[in-house]
Order: structure tokens, then sequence, then C-alpha cells
């Protein structure tokens, strides 16, 4: 890249994040007027996203009203999944982008009434590298990270853990047989976001899930069960 | 995103596709003049790449000549374990970059007698979208895929598989314990590649591993054990 293309690039990246920031911000705001509290998912391919949202979302409508937003370069089956649940959902497909932008978020809620929502969750698209720098207005941020993955990956792509509020180690259950080891995951955790709070769970198997919707359920001020506890070694509030 | 900022982003993202190009071209010139086989490895983070990149180095050795660049936003972890293979390798850290650029690889390669080679691997950043749309000049691209990835990527992220030659379906020996269904996922990526090559392996135990090395060994015109004939549905001669 020679230094024509560097400046000018730099200067448009600079100002499409100060527009994503601009509608990120309106978007806060909206949520927060609406009472929604909206929880973004952000994790590599394949880490568990859509799963546990298929559960997470099953689970709290006896409790709440629940909509979901979810992002795929390409294909409406994550949606088709989800909303068998029975909760709204709706695709968002982003072509080659590779993460949802605070617009497509916007636009995908176009007709829905926010003030008739407990949680808003959002799914981002599969990448633990680009959805790091994009606002998309959650009140918070979880990174799913499998455990099929490698324990390594928190100091690889520090960005994505450093723009969370919360980790959950996905597939627990296969935690053994990949010889996953705990102490060296929080070992390098750690060394890029101290006290970040962890959550293990297995959405095929049910572990850890009742802690997971004892802390969304925190989120609204619901009562907390001492279970949940485990997820927050530092405060977890909504803005 | 408003209207101000679109034309502008194409335009600068096209110049630096062009430019990129320009640089691959040149690379993919010197490869071949310097006679060296270049392969890139893409996948998401944790799929297995610097596994199997470690068992390829040190089985390639003793035949051949061989070096590795690897890619990741940040430490240089993967280059130290590769290193411990007796191969030259080298670290290429992109920072918040979501993908390996060929100026990147052009400037890693810097002092390095390409004549001296036969083979050069290189490791692209762990992310199944950024790396697609970017020429590195190599021979052949190997997208790696874990079965603990899900059935459907060929289709949710399409642009990689177009742009890749060959599937790695990696932690086979993890297959039956996450359920992984073959006939989908072939029907899935039989959708977006017709006839594109697989080739099932596990780093960890070693399965598919002489299959990989023997197709490796083609690419140089090596005799091709008939077992290494089950990756080539189709022709995958370089260019």
């Amino acid at each position: 890249m020679n230094g024509t293309w560097v400046p000018r690039l730099v200067q448009v990246r600079t100002q499409i994040l100060k527009e994503n920031d601009r509608v990120a911000r309106a978007l806060r705001a909206r949520f927060a007027q609406a009472g929604v509290t909206v929880v973004s998912l952000v994790s590599s391919p394949g880490a568990g996203k859509t799963t546990l949202l298929a559960r997470t979302l099953a689970a709290l409508q006896p409790q709440g009203r629940v909509a979901a937003l979810v992002g795929d370069l390409a294909t409406d089956y994550d949606a088709q999944r989800l909303a068998a649940t029975g909760a709204a959902v709706r695709q968002i497909t982003t072509g080659t982008l590779c993460h949802l932008e605070a617009t497509m978020v916007a636009s995908a809620l176009e007709g829905w009434d926010l003030s008739q929502l407990d949680w808003l969750m959002l799914e981002n698209v599969g990448n633990l590298v680009c959805p790091a720098t994009f606002d998309l207005g959650e009140t918070l941020r979880v990174v799913l990270l499998s455990v099929t993955e490698g324990e390594d990956k928190p100091r690889k792509y520090p960005p994505i853990f450093h723009t969370a509020d919360a980790v959950l180690v996905t597939k627990i259950d296969l935690a053994e047989v990949v010889g996953f080891d705990r102490a060296l995951f929080r070992q390098h955790l750690e060394a890029v976001r101290p006290q970040m709070p962890v959550l293990e769970l297995s959405a095929r198997t049910g572990q850890g899930l009742d802690q997971w919707l004892a802390w969304l359920g925190s989120l609204r001020g619901w009562p907390r069960p001492a279970a949940a506890q485990c997820l927050s070694q530092t405060p977890l509030d909504a803005e």
C-alpha cells in the first residue's frame, strides 16, 4: 500500500466510525427510552451464538417479551431457526461486509414498537475481529469463545475482548475431549482484560444456562439467584 | 451510513484492492520465477491452521525446503510454535486489520532467497470473511473448516469458499462427538462450489495427514500416492 492510499483510507474509516457512533448513540438513547435491554453476541463462526440464542429466546419468553436481529453474510437460516421459538426475529444480510453496523440495526428495527420489548438480542456476523470497532447501541456486548478454539484467543484477538462486557466460554461439554486448559485461558484473558466476567456453558447440555438466564434477568433488575454471581467478578450494570 | 460516505468508501476500497492485486501479481511472478510453491491457509480462529502447519513443516523438511509466514492481530505465539520445527518462520502482526495484504507478505519476505525454497506456507489471520478478497500471490489457497463450526458455513460465508481452491475439514476426530453431518456439509458446499476438492483430517490424531502431504508433494510434480486422489475431485494444478 503506497503513501497515496493510506491517509485517505484512514480518513474515510474515521468518518464511517464517527457516523456509526452517531447512529449508535441515537439507538442507545432510543433503547433506553423504550426501556428495552439490548444484548449483542459476538464470536468466531460456529462458536454457538445461534444455538445459545435459540435456547435463550425460548427460555425468556414465559418471563418477558424478547426479539432478535441476526447478522450473516448470506442466508436467513439463523432467522428461520430462531423464529421457531415464537420470538420476533429479523435477519440482516451483510453481503461481503464482516460486521453489523448501527445503521443496519436501525433499518432492521423499522416498524417494531420497542416499548413492547423487554430484551432485544443482536447476533453479529461470525467474526472475532471486525465487529469490535462498531458500536451497535447495545446495552451490553458478550463475546463467546468455544473451548474448541483454544485458550490463547484473548491475546491474539484483543480488540474484541476489550470492547465486550463479559465472556461466555461455550461448548464446555467438549472441554475434556479437546483438552481445554481453564487455568491457561484465564491467564490469557487476565492479561488482556483483568477481572472480566466469565461464564462457562453448553447450549447443548444446558450446563450454565440457568446462570446465563439469571444474569440476563438481573440486567432488568429481576431477582438474581446466588448461582448467577459466578459471572460477575465485576459489576455488569447497564449504562 | 449516508450518501456522502458510501461512494468514497467504495472508491478507496477499489483502489486498495487494485493496489493489492498489483502487488499480488508481482509476488506471483516472483514466486514462479523462484520456483517456490506458495500455499495459503484461511479459516475461522481456532480451526487448527497452526497445528496443521506445525505438522506440515515438520513432515516436509526431510523432503524439501520450506518456510512460513503467519498472520495475527497480536503476539508472535504462532511463529514461536512453528519455529520449533526448524523451518524459517516470520510473524506478521496486523494490529486491528482482519486479513493479510500482499504488501505485508512482500515486506515479510525481505532478505529471504526464495529460490532456496520449495514451499512457502502462508497462514492468514483467523477470519472467514476478510481474507477472501485479498490475493496474496499464492499458488493455491486452502480453506480449513473444523467440524465443530457446523455444516452450514459454506452457505453462510460464500466468498471465502469461492476464492479458495480446496477445503480441509479439520478436527475430524471430533466429528462423532459433535454430531458432524458429512452429507449435509457436502450438500451445503456443493451448492456454493460444485466439485470443490475436500480432504478430512485431524492434525491431532494424524488422520488424513498423509493425503495432505501427498497433495502438497503433487503440487511440485512429486509422485502422488493413490490415497491422495481423494482430495482431487477436480484438477488442482497451480496457475
